[in-house]
This record gives C-alpha cells, structure tokens and sequence, in this order.
C-alpha cells in the first residue's frame, strides 16, 4: 500500500466491461484525474435502493475524503468500525466528438471509479487534515488564508474516508472515429474543445483585501 | 403523468436529508437543470455493491433515456420486463464560495437527483427517438445534420428509459455566509463564477464544409 509507484490492483470490479483499452490501474493516471477536480458523485445503498450524490471531495494519498453536506443519510451508516459500501467517480469532460453518422458520436472524458467501504472519521487530528485537504482541493492554498476551524466546528463536522484500493481510471481522447463510407458526406466533423472556466471574482461585502495571487490562478 | 404543470411527487426517498430549502419538486426546475447539460451519473447495484458510471443522456418530455456506452453491465439487468433499479443524479457547478472561515466554505450548484426502475428501449421507433434526443442533448440541432443510425446500428445500441416520477432539484446560489465574527478578518472571501466553455473547433480531416451556424452556439 506504501509503495506509491506501484498500479492499484486490477479485479474484475475495477476492469470495465466496454472499452477496456481505455481503462488504467496505473496511481499516477488515476491520482491526476482525481488532482484535476473536486466534486464527485457518491453513490451507496438506503434502504436497498441505490442512491448517488454529489459531493466535495478531496485526495490526500491514497485516502478520500469526502464531505458529508450531502446529508447525513451515508454517514449515519459509515460508523468508524462497520463502515459503508460506496462506489465514488469523478469525471471530466474534455471535449465533444461530432462524426459524420449519429452512432459515432462520443465525448472525450477523464473518469476514475473507485469502490470500497467508507468510514466515517472521528479522530480531531485527521478531522482537521481532511477539512484543510477539502478546502485546499476546490483552491489549492486557500487553507493558509483563511479562519481556520475551531475545535468545535471540526467536531461538527461529518467527513467519511475511502481508501483507494479497488479504483481505475477510464479516458477518450482524440479525434473523430469514422466508418469508411462515410468519408465523403457533406457534414461538418470534429472536436469541440470543453474546458472549465473561472469568471470575474465577485468580492463580497466584507471583504476588503485584494485578491490574492493563488485566486488569479484557479 | 401528463399534466406538464404539475410539480413531481415529493416522498421521503425524494426530500433531502440537509438543506431541504434548497430543494425543488418543480417541473419546470427540473427540466431545466435536466436540459443545460448531458452527462449523469448513472447508480445502480452490481452483486450486492453500488456502482456508479458517467454516461450521456437525454430527457424527451418526462422520460430520460440513457445511454449503454457505459457498460453491458447495468443494461444486462435492464430487461423491458423487470428492469433495474437506479438513481441518476446530474450535477453543475456554478461558482466556488469562499467565505472568511474555512468551514464557510460552499459551492454554488444545481443538481437533480432521479430515482426509479429503468427499462431497456427495444421498440425500434422508440430507439430512433432515444438516438436523436441524445445526439442534440450534447448539441441541439445536430441530429438533423448527420447520417442517421441505419436499422441494423439502431438496433446494436443499447439505451435504457427512465420515467420521471420520484425526482427532486436542488441548488445553491448567491453570495457568501460568514459568522458575524468573522466579518472584519483579514481574508479575501467572495464567489469565484465557475463555466463551461467550448474551444476552438477541431475539424477532422474528411471535413469538407464550414462551421455549421448551430455549432457557434453549442
């Protein structure tokens, strides 16, 4: 688990069952995908129905952390001994792709699913490195510059952790994919480039430093 | 089912455990959080285990379809008579929310949660239907200005419906909240507007026509 150069382990549960070609047990591939974001969508079983939620996350080596503002409901579960079965995926749409016929239509994406049990974290100190992780995560150094949480607001706090283990990332990039007697139909074929973007920050009223040089660069 | 007025039925399974004033069971918000984008992120159960998988969709009236680019996996329990149990949740992200506490921190977003049995799409007239709507979910208009899906490709897709019934919105907005001891501290804090936005097209080699009017717009 330390050596941190080694792939996460391939099982049947972490090899997709389309595409495998585009799939990777490799730590870098998958920690870059999980560095590039911060929300996940946490999916889990209530009442023998399956349920998923978004919600913040951030990766401190091979942990997950996960915010618990989605509601109590996966927490209430996720107590420090049994802990609760949860399936976590991030995926970043990095383009779409327009081919000349219907079917070849796809989108380039960087996704990474990862199952395990997740545990709620009840120990104060790593509460307190998993809050900063989650602030840091959404704007990396944003933790330094801000009122850090007090004992009590740590303690009210619901954080759960996933260990990585059972986890792969799956990708497309690229161009357009054709069926050879398409070539020549008149239609207009392509990427279309997708990115995130940060607009104009909006200061609110009580603020009345600058912006800070690590905000011009989210 | 039909009164396109009415609001969603709202039952535990659709009320949020957390902020439950920030949810909605309004049609018109939930279509439209449905309508602004075209990736969900679709739960459902795998041997006694959630599993969660980013795929494409499209909402035609209140129906969602989904499309089995994801796997064989959740589509092989999806037959047209039993179904599969799932919940797809479609998550945008508006704008981060830095406050003067770290445990202010929010982000603005819109997310719709969908619960319900899913059923595979055999009709081929349906097919057709569930093949277009997903094409000009990405970009609209698209389905007019490619080769459509032959018979023999229509009938090798897999798409699954989902009728809309037990569904809920939520969201946040706004501006920040800070303790009221907190509002003289020495921090930048304020919302940093986050948005998708479209690159330069990439054409493909085979592309003989100029950029269509719809695909400015995307």
């Amino acid at each position: 688990m330390s050596d941190t150069a080694a792939p996460y382990s391939r099982t049947d549960r972490t090899t997709p069952t389309r595409y495998r070609d585009r799939a990777s047990w490799e730590r870098e591939a998958i920690h870059a995908v999980l560095d590039s974001t911060f929300l996940c969508h946490l999916g889990f079983i209530a009442d023998g129905a399956p349920v998923v939620l978004p919600t913040l996350y951030a990766r401190v080596g091979d942990r997950l952390y996960l915010h618990g503002s989605t509601g109590s409901r996966p927490l209430r579960g996720a107590g420090e001994d049994e802990g609760l079965a949860v399936c976590v995926t991030v995926t970043l749409v990095d383009g779409l792709v327009l081919a000349k016929s219907a079917v070849h239509h796809s989108v380039n994406y960087r996704s990474v699913v990862a199952h395990g049990t997740a545990h709620q974290v009840t120990d104060p100190a790593e509460l307190a490195v998993a809050l900063d992780a989650l602030v840091d995560q959404v704007v990396p150094g944003r933790s330094g510059d801000v009122r850090r949480p007090s004992a009590k607001e740590i303690a009210a706090t619901a954080v759960v952790r996933l260990r990585l283990d059972q986890v792969s990332a799956k990708a497309r990039a690229g161009g357009v994919q054709e069926d050879e007697a398409d070539h020549d139909l008149p239609y207009w074929a392509g990427v279309l480039p997708v990115a995130t973007v940060q607009g104009t920050p909006e200061p609110s009223p009580y603020t009345t430093v600058a912006l800070p040089a690590y905000l011009h660069t989210v």
